[in-house]
């Protein structure tokens, strides 16, 4: 077992989290894992199908891009993943899915807007819709680029990466970050279910106001404040 | 087994019902089970996955929501269980989830129109949904208040607690209790189901009109009434 | 074993078929099956969940709705399925539910419009919604009075219930029927998806035209007509 | 083991995908492959559900659409696959389904909007939707002119069959091809996931923008260009 088996080990798992989550369809989605004492993150390989992931697969990749560990290519994304983890250094996950409500928010280039309880208790904002990147932008370096297009979309609705772990690409898809592989992937999950839950809102009442502060302040606080009450100790 | 294990084993079975109906993400939901001689109930620990619960696991809180046995956090929804028990003497059951298409109404706040037999089959009205809670109330005993205003609506709309066993919380999402677990669950897969046939038959036709007093009366009676023929004897 | 064992072996066999094709929740539906020489059908018992069905647990009664053999009381719209019995000598078996897309339109009070061929490929007409019936009719014997409910709107659309082997009655949920068990479970079945395909379609274009009838015909009778070359001989 | 049972094993394999990826209800839907050399295709024999499929069911059949090895009659559709192979020698499979969205664009007439990368990673223009055919094509030989109409929307929109393996037939259903069974079905669950997303998109945002031209070009280059990242080399 190598240096970094300990990451790989934990991307492997994330990624079959997908799957079972519904978050995707054949290989439409990765999850890394970030050592930032090393410089490095483990990432799933492009195009390999979750079924025949092995934990060896995994590719070792520094926060410049550069493939330092694995014989196969790694995730066509992963230049937006080392932007992100380059300016982040407590985020340990990163997450790219395609999942279907949350695709087609991304597709409509409209921030999903916080109708409920459901999104309060895990951020206290609409969750951003980043615009389509410059033609100069796409024509460069593409995946990259993506990298600064969420950072620039958080930045301008002044967001911090903390408080938000989710934001839609516009035209494009989601991604979602955390603390670890498992509370990345539950953003994604939590994103599309969200989104499916903002959908029919609006389908039912197109007028549907949003959730007053007072309640959005509760339910995130009673979650992640100071005096948390939800879960354990 | 101490003297709550009746109510600790019905409550661990009725959350686990919680996922198999597809009811909950992740943790999203809870299942408690009275015992109104004792002036207690029984009810899910808070932020524990279902597939990690064990019949020990539930804490045994009394009608004020102090815990008296286990060494867990209750649900941070346990004031909201505690108020309606108070209350409600003749319910032993109530849950509270997120599912999908009754939060989508309960955040677009609407009553869910009664449309069909396959509602009025289980209550003769509209589905209420409470109004979203004064800022005074939520900077308050939030959960508690919730109980309050799941009793208020009610009364607002004149309903009976027997008779309309279901009720959305605007912004929020629903809360449905019964005679055990297994009836108060039972509601809430009926409420998913009356509210996603209530969107669709919304969308088919927006003027679609609601189903006529005699056919409300017949269901439910047929079902509920004196001369029930519905299911065995 | 009884002399009617072959259709309860095969309503038993029929309602089994219902949750599997996630055409019911809970004991939303039952199937029945005719022996028109002996003027007998087996029907499911009334409200008894289909994992706790057995052969021996159908019910026979006669067409007059008057059980002949059997401990359980028999499913409350038996008097619905008697009357359809007593009109069609040539349909062996009935199927009711509350399956989600048909029972939205039926709530619509709409005909569902043939859109296409997975439509033709079945029926060569909009499937019919009955109107709701009169409160005179709801206050007799009101499942009685669903039978005739549904062979007037045949009537009235003036078509033949061995061309149109599935109805929708409004307000209430869908019947469909068939020479055979798994014949009008089928019936069931497509209806509930032709009604999902008829929702997406006007959602998405609410202009969308009908089919024109020469391909109404043609998908029709390569399928049903004398020269039908769909399936083995 | 017969000359063709190459071919049959992979048809066989295609067709069984159908079901397992949730593209098709009962038998609604067919997977040929073809050896160009031999000139014949094996099919899907005709209404036979696809849990009683053997390799030796699988039908043997010419370019003319006559049979030349099997018991069972072929697919219905087989008129169509035949005119498809003796016009594109280099297509190895064609994939016919009603899957539920893409059946939907196909009877609304429209086609298939890009609206986002999911869609571009795949083809770069709108996805085809072929009018309904003229009535005299109707009364001829119906299936083999809908291998034309395929023809000839590609025709008209300018496209070719290599670049856009996917189109609607109006009215009707989907059909999808491409190299190999598995690469033709991984085409018809693609179309069916983009048509999904394409659904919601517009239902979200009525004025949602096509994805813009660098975008399209840009992610169908890193997938099939000459420089093409994704995936394993």
């Amino acid at each position: 077992m190598g240096k970094y088996s300990y990451i790989k080990e934990e991307a492997y798992e994330g990624n079959l989290l997908l799957p079972k989550l519904n978050l995707v369809l054949f290989t439409w989605g990765n999850v890394s894992v970030a050592d930032h004492k090393e410089g490095v993150f483990a990432i799933k390989p492009s195009g390999v199908p979750y079924d025949k992931l092995t934990i060896e697969s995994m590719v070792i990749v520094d926060f410049e891009g550069e493939v330092i560990e694995g014989n196969l290519r790694p995730s066509s994304d992963t230049p937006t993943h080392a932007v992100l983890y380059q300016h982040w250094n407590d985020v340990n996950s990163i997450v790219h899915t395609h999942s279907t409500y949350a695709t087609a928010w991304a597709q409509s280039q409209l921030d999903i807007p916080i109708f409920g309880t459901t999104h309060a208790d895990h951020t206290t904002s609409d969750i951003p819709c980043a615009p389509p990147m410059s033609d100069e932008m796409i024509k460069g370096d593409y995946e990259y680029q993506t990298g600064f297009q969420i950072l620039n979309i958080l930045k301008e609705k002044k967001l911090n990466h903390k408080e938000m772990e989710m934001v839609l690409v516009g035209n494009h898809a989601p991604f979602t970050w955390g603390e670890s592989a498992i509370k990345a992937v539950y953003n994604s999950a939590v994103l599309e279910n969200v989104a499916k839950m903002a959908y029919l809102t609006r389908q039912i009442n197109p007028k549907a106001p949003k959730l007053k502060d007072a309640l959005i302040n509760k339910h995130y606080e009673r979650k992640h404040g100071a005096n948390a009450y939800y879960g354990q100790k």
